[in-house]
């Protein structure tokens, strides 16, 4: 074993060193303080739960990218949090007694089998904040609002949301007589938006004309709200689910737009998503520098059902360590004081003084040399017989 | 599959519900704050790592704690991080380029196989600090008084510190002709205190009588430090690291006594750990109500080794799970305000000014009752056309 492969970590698996990990804790509590003061109630879901916990009632992607572990306890396979969204679900429904509507925030590492796109991590420490117990628009601007709020927070602008509608594909497809393999491999042609593939998919599969002109033009129904009017046209003859969902849409577009005006809100009618559980519409925001999506959500009603509670719910969540690395603001942590080595009753008090008010001492050990790397700007030296802080002159070290 | 079945937590694993999360997020920030003041800098462990990085010089304990999982991307075996020692010891070998002196810390959740001890959670939040760089005596008091300053902080009184230093047992079996078999069933039986079947063990092993004596011995060198003088009688012709050892933690309880004199500080010559990869004092606080120790450390020098860079370390960690239901302290957040279902961009306003000074608002949605669970003693309400701030008088709702 040569010492190389001992510190190697696994691709897409990082550790956080210091000061980066400092920034990340800064940014973290500002956020979860922003999630308190609107009403979101921390929780924090187990590290691994038995696999039908987690994962029932999601799609396969989210099995996919679920390392499974054996309970050594009693044989029972659990999964290592994938997302938490179903583990919350099972909290709402099951753990906690509220009644009426419901606001939850977590924050915490987990951990994926595979990256889900080039640019993203293996171990996201997932932040994000979920609502229960309302199917209006109302939660869902809510949400948005909050998702928004989170990234101006954090020092991100030039944001673009992307708002998208599954009800509008499922509607669409729900008068098509397709088997569940069809379905299946529609959804995954979509989702991926292959569009030379599906046309090919199209030609093979037994539906009518009509059918196969809105499917194959779904995905160029993208731009601005000011071009729902245009699309409603050429959906004509759709099921009323699909415009009732396009109103939706509009209202959203418009009120985030009024509470939000310098965002740039998109719609596009074939965005779906990978884990399967969303029931409306979804979300995702976007920023010019990076070519995934920063945050992303959308309303997944009913999740709950399968832990004995079906309720309406909507969320967001995000990396940190991404909103950390795309932020302009300063998240660093001030400079410290250096204290000599020195065993006086008056010294341990005045560091104690100091550490007190939130200062950072870092005092020498005996024959420790000084060195640049304790990021100290200040020092404690004595004068007339008093421990007083000055500027640190590092020459004079050493 | 019933809904009870998906909703049973595995033994041992607990999701920490509102507003106990709330609680322990204080305190875990009131943790990490103090430990930035005494110049320790936060790092973030990944989640899993390669069981080379994990488990290499560490003891059986640890491996058959760590649940083990397959790299999907290159079919090597990952560990989950069941302690963050080792992980640390990597990124001071291999990641940070500190040449002096290095303080860190961390607070994340680990996963066990088993639980410990009957008290322990397969799923602790451990939180910790080590300290790298000095192999003096001075290092060591520090991270202890940093563990008794964490529990003071925490609110936990009536502490108890147990010193132990396995350099003892260390030196005493060097001298012995034992084989490795025969000096793993010593240290297990020795570490459990299992002293009958040491007894019998002892009778059958081919070694002095007056190294018997030693061994059967050691447990009873448990006591206050006043009995340090009458432990080094009988300990007569021990080899010479004994004494280098008792007199180590003669000072060390010394010191500790002098900075916190509430705490009993009580030495054990038969302290020994799980972990294996301690090499000098070790370390444990009890409290009077729980059974198992609240935390823990010690000296584990040269760590580092296997990844390229020999450092004298010692650290200490604990569950802040445990340190969260030991507390006295109120670490509870204040209530909030309730605002009503209202359009007006003046309220819109009032909540928003409010909600930065750090007050927890929050707005019902339209036709949404009013119930006690949202927490709120305050509300706003409109007098002459002003939005104030009233007591909540929850009568006059629903």
């Amino acid at each position: 074993m040569t010492i190389a492969a001992r510190w190697l970590l696994p691709d897409g698996i990082e550790e956080i060193l210091p000061p980066q990990a400092a920034r990340i804790e800064s940014l973290r509590r500002a956020l979860l303080d922003e999630y308190q003061v609107w009403g979101y109630d921390l929780l924090q879901p187990p590290t691994a739960e038995y696999l039908e916990s987690l994962l029932t009632g999601v799609g396969s992607d989210l099995d996919l990218l679920t390392f499974k572990i054996t309970d050594q306890l009693n044989g029972r396979l659990m999964g290592l949090s994938a997302d938490r969204t179903q583990q919350v679900a099972r909290m709402d429904a099951h753990s906690i007694p509220k009644q009426g509507v419901a606001r939850y925030c977590y924050c915490s590492q987990i951990l994926h089998t595979k990256p889900t796109n080039l640019l993203s991590s293996r171990n996201p420490l997932q932040i994000g904040a979920e609502l229960y117990g309302d199917s209006g628009s109302q939660s869902d601007v809510e949400i948005i609002a909050l998702m928004l709020r989170s990234l101006e927070k954090s020092g991100i602008n030039d944001v673009t949301v992307d708002l998208g509608h599954v009800g509008i594909y499922q509607a669409l497809v729900a008068r098509m007589a397709l088997t569940e393999a069809q379905q299946e491999d529609l959804y995954s042609l979509l989702r991926q938006r292959a569009l030379p593939e599906l046309e090919q998919w199209l030609s093979n599969v037994d539906l009518a004309q009509s059918d196969k002109d809105i499917l194959i033009k779904l995905p160029t129904f993208a731009g601005s709200v000011a071009q729902i009017d245009s699309w409603k046209k050429e959906l004509a003859g759709a099921p009323e689910a699909v415009f009732t969902a396009l109103n939706y849409l509009q209202s959203i577009a418009e009120e985030i737009t009024h509470q939000y005006p310098k965002v740039t809100v998109h719609l596009d009618l074939a965005e779906l998503r990978d884990y399967n559980y969303h029931t409306g519409m979804v979300f995702s925001a976007f920023v010019s520098e990076f070519g995934q999506p920063v945050a992303r959500g959308g309303r997944y009603d009913h999740t709950g059902e399968v832990f004995g509670r079906s309720r309406p719910a909507t969320g967001f969540s995000c990396d940190l360590k991404i909103l950390a690395m795309l932020t302009v603001a300063d998240w660093s942590s001030p400079a410290g004081v250096l204290a000599p080595a020195d065993d006086s009753e008056q010294l341990k008090q005045a560091i104690r003084q100091l550490r007190t008010q939130g200062e950072r001492v870092i005092q020498l050990f005996k024959d420790q040399p000084y060195v640049d790397e304790l990021g100290c700007d200040r020092e404690l030296v004595v004068k007339d017989g008093q421990w007083i802080i000055q500027p640190l002159i590092t020459s004079g070290k050493n």
